[in-house]
């Protein structure tokens, strides 16, 4: 057998009469054509499939070519005749190709779109759309709103090429419930389950999601909720900007923590209201003397980024100075549930008895940053209101998301997977301190008691950003502090570690390489 | 055996120890407690397993509870050994359970976090939390931006127990690709993918679904862009709303057919711009005297509601006024690929050479309208601001479904699965096509090319807001077509039939159902 022209050899008139495009001199080059795309984790018979798909839709086969058959492709590609001929029964079945009795394998008639050979007769086609630049929009005057320099949190480009990274970004993914997953989404995508999620869902959300949340990950913050009171969100992210849409013009008066969250403020002043920075110390937001505000955003549960958890008194004088001065308190409950020693203090809504606090919660976060799931409690009138905000800005987050996140709740995945979470981060943290004390003892801390980062303050002389910038020659990526404060300081030496992205046995080394950016800054200094 | 009481059996002692509080004479009921939820399509063994963590999690059962043997077990709730001891297994794994030595299996001591209990001790832990109506926060002056009232398409509640629905709504779970997207699913939970999308985007897109975009759904509405000119949305409504954030404000004059769509109205709406209605013809939009504008939107695949294609001329003539006097195109390409005769016209965008197009396309409509996700296509100055606005509204939409869709796009599923919804929708529109022409001869209509529905208009005399009420009781819904122009008329005689949600065998009777409630409005007009 020849197996450098197959198309040929089986059937080259029908090719032809077809409309064959590439004539009997250039005939396809099998193993160059469907050589299979490196996919890991793919199978073959899936890559095979992919790679004749792609082959179909660029033109390089067309309609009514006959393919290699079986026995002669196995042997092109090096893959079980198993393989081969599931691939093609699948593409069959799916329309991509054609059985002929004892002719064999052939491109469908209609297995391509026309417009895209239409398309693809062009010179040049992906090509940029900025060919006449004389005429083009001006874009830079067009756009009213940049968030392009927002103060933000930023990691430099291929940040996970740095040894020491102790910043925020990469899921563990030695520690993703794979298996548990999965079960969920094979479930969620069982015929039965079809009519719980795949219709047009609105302005509502999957029942089976608000019944898990409200009756599994709430009581576990001392939160009880009805379902009227729950509204999902895309991440928290996605909470802060829809209460800013509903809530805030440019007169409201905004408290936020200072040093706070620069996410969450960015965010929530998408509606441009009155931001005004209140201190934390090592209770949390000082309450004491607050100026007169509308809503405050605080963080109780452990303030980002300081780590320090409110007090039960401050929580109490905080919800009665709102009560009194007629303010809303929007809570955040962040990392509420990455606590290692004792039992997580209720969450600040629990002691809420009028709908006062707006809480913020996220289901996703100790499962992977990207699955972007999260939850707003409120009191049911501000909840349908947001309902219809949300309805307007996106309609509602996956359904079908929603879906497998309720059934990974309700087979207790969840609290399984944080213990494990919980668990290593303590480990890291513990590694962390220590590593400070022994490197930098005239660096002060205060060891936290859950979440998954070290706020830092380093001597006076230092300024953060300075630091970080050496830090990066060395390997190691800090946050540094000015970002977090609602007006820059002009030096900072404040800064942040974060333990999710450095694995245990990294981090000595990275403390250490740390320890030789700061000598190295102050020799700097010193001339 | 006796199976009342297992828990007495077996380990009284331990049980009483670990302060079981259900004492013995209320010892747990197991079969009460394990009955197994009504789940179709989840295994008895994960059934099992989520009523085991239920009990745990609302305290039901508390740490140190004997469970039963699972030889009692499967005798009590008939269900086979192995179904037990797999389900008890795995909550040992998990956590939730722990084995002891000849003794048994227990409710682990940690199984449950103690806040839940402090909680659950209150008196009625499922309450609202308008318990002190006195000191509330009124929401009514407090939301600012109030979407309640937006006009917009409605549905009667629980609609999908009317006969003959034709709305839009339902995604048809005969037609949903199960294994196709199963087998993504899987693939995207593979150890070795979990690198491509866990970590955190920030404003980031996936990759690989980036490329699908562009190398195979765009090419065939020969469109050809870079990755930079490509953002990944939550749909097309997140487009809408997107564009509205970064380009809208008070002054801003955009151009709207009418009639139009109404959910895009609504999000374009949210920055308050000045919305100018622009007429529609059987060639789409009216471009011949065009008011000044900054923006103008329009839908050319098919003009949403009136299913007309625009021209290739008129989509020249717009393209040059366009570039004349200055304005820019948001192109949603509605329904492009439900497109049933001949070829689709290529996109708007397709003739675009300056970016003064902005495009936007849904990856999910053809799957299920729960998936939600879209994209927009626009110059790369554009697309760099737009990834931050959106980054500040939600980050990024799922980054487990923008991988598990590019997986599905890369093994050609989509294509097959909308050829085949495609051909579902073509016989639908046909039969209601005839049905239209035998029961209400006297109504027009233009039997459409594409899409799912069909608009059509009445005799002047007929209200459809009115003929929508008399339809229900008929057990048809129709939308009626008031909410599709910008300023509401006194009375429309127009209406859409949406075809997506019934099927094929209700649509002649529903016609004719629709017929007699025509009849009984014209007959109480006369009297």
């Amino acid at each position: 057998m020849k197996p450098t022209d197959p198309t040929k050899s089986q059937m080259p008139a029908v090719a032809h009469a077809r409309g064959l495009n590439n004539p009997d001199t250039s005939a396809p080059q099998w193993e160059r054509l469907l050589g299979l795309p490196p996919r890991p984790g793919m199978k073959l018979q899936a890559r095979l499939r992919e790679a004749v798909v792609q082959a179909i839709l660029a033109g390089q086969l067309t309609p009514g070519t006959a393919l290699p058959s079986s026995r002669e492709l196995c042997q092109l590609l090096g893959l079980s005749r198993n393989t081969v001929t599931a691939a093609y029964q699948q593409l069959i079945d799916d329309g991509y190709l054609q059985s002929r009795l004892r002719s064999g394998v052939f491109v469908a008639l209609h297995a391509r779109p026309l417009a895209a050979d239409m398309a693809l007769a062009r010179n040049d086609p992906f090509r940029g759309s900025q060919a006449r630049p004389d005429v083009a929009p001006d874009w830079s005057t067009r756009v009213l709103r940049s968030h392009s320099t927002d103060r933000s949190l930023a990691k430099p480009a291929r940040w996970q090429d740095y040894p020491y990274p102790f910043v925020y970004g990469a899921c563990d993914d030695k520690n993703f419930p794979l298996e548990g997953f999965r079960e969920c989404c094979t479930l969620t995508l069982s015929r039965s389950q079809l009519p719980e999620w795949t219709h047009d869902l609105e302005s509502a959300d999957v029942p089976q999601l608000l019944e898990q949340i409200r009756q599994r990950v709430l009581p576990a913050r001392g939160v009880f909720a009805v379902p009227e009171e729950i509204l999902i969100t895309c991440g928290s992210q996605h909470a802060y900007s829809l209460l800013s849409e509903a809530l805030f013009e440019s007169g409201t008066r905004v408290g936020l923590e200072d040093p706070g969250h620069p996410h969450a403020r960015n965010s929530l002043a998408s509606r441009a209201p009155r931001l005004i920075p209140i201190g934390v110390d090592e209770e949390g937001l000082v309450v004491d003397e607050l100026p007169a505000l509308d809503y405050v955003f605080v963080t109780p549960s452990h303030q980002s980024p300081t780590t320090h958890v409110m007090s039960l008194e401050r929580r109490q004088w905080l919800l009665r100075k709102a009560e009194l001065h007629n303010f809303v308190i929007i809570e955040d409950d962040y990392e509420a549930e990455n606590l290692y020693e004792g039992t997580p203090m209720p969450a600040l809504k629990s002691l809420d008895q009028t709908g006062r606090v707006v809480y913020i919660g996220s289901v996703s976060k100790s499962l992977s940053p990207a699955l972007r799931l999260g939850y707003i409690v409120a009191s049911k009138e501000l909840i349908a209101e947001l309902r219809q905000t949300r309805h307007t800005m996106l309609r509602h987050p996956s359904a079908f998301m929603q879906q497998a996140y309720a059934m990974y709740l309700s087979l207790g995945h969840h609290e399984t997977h944080a213990r494990r979470v919980n668990a290593e981060m303590l480990q890291r943290l513990e590694r962390v301190g220590k590593a400070l004390q022994q490197h930098l003892p005239e660096f002060r801390f205060q060891q936290p008691r859950g979440g998954a980062s070290i706020w830092v303050q380093a001597p006076a002389h230092i300024d953060s950003a300075e630091l970080a910038l050496v830090a990066q020659q060395f390997g190691v990526l800090i946050e540094a502090g000015s970002v977090f404060f609602l007006q820059a300081p002009t030096s900072c030496p404040f800064f942040r570690l974060r333990v999710s992205s450095i694995g245990l046995n990294q981090i000595e080394a990275g403390i250490a390489a740390l320890a030789r950016a700061v000598k190295k800054l102050e020799a700097r200094r010193l001339h």
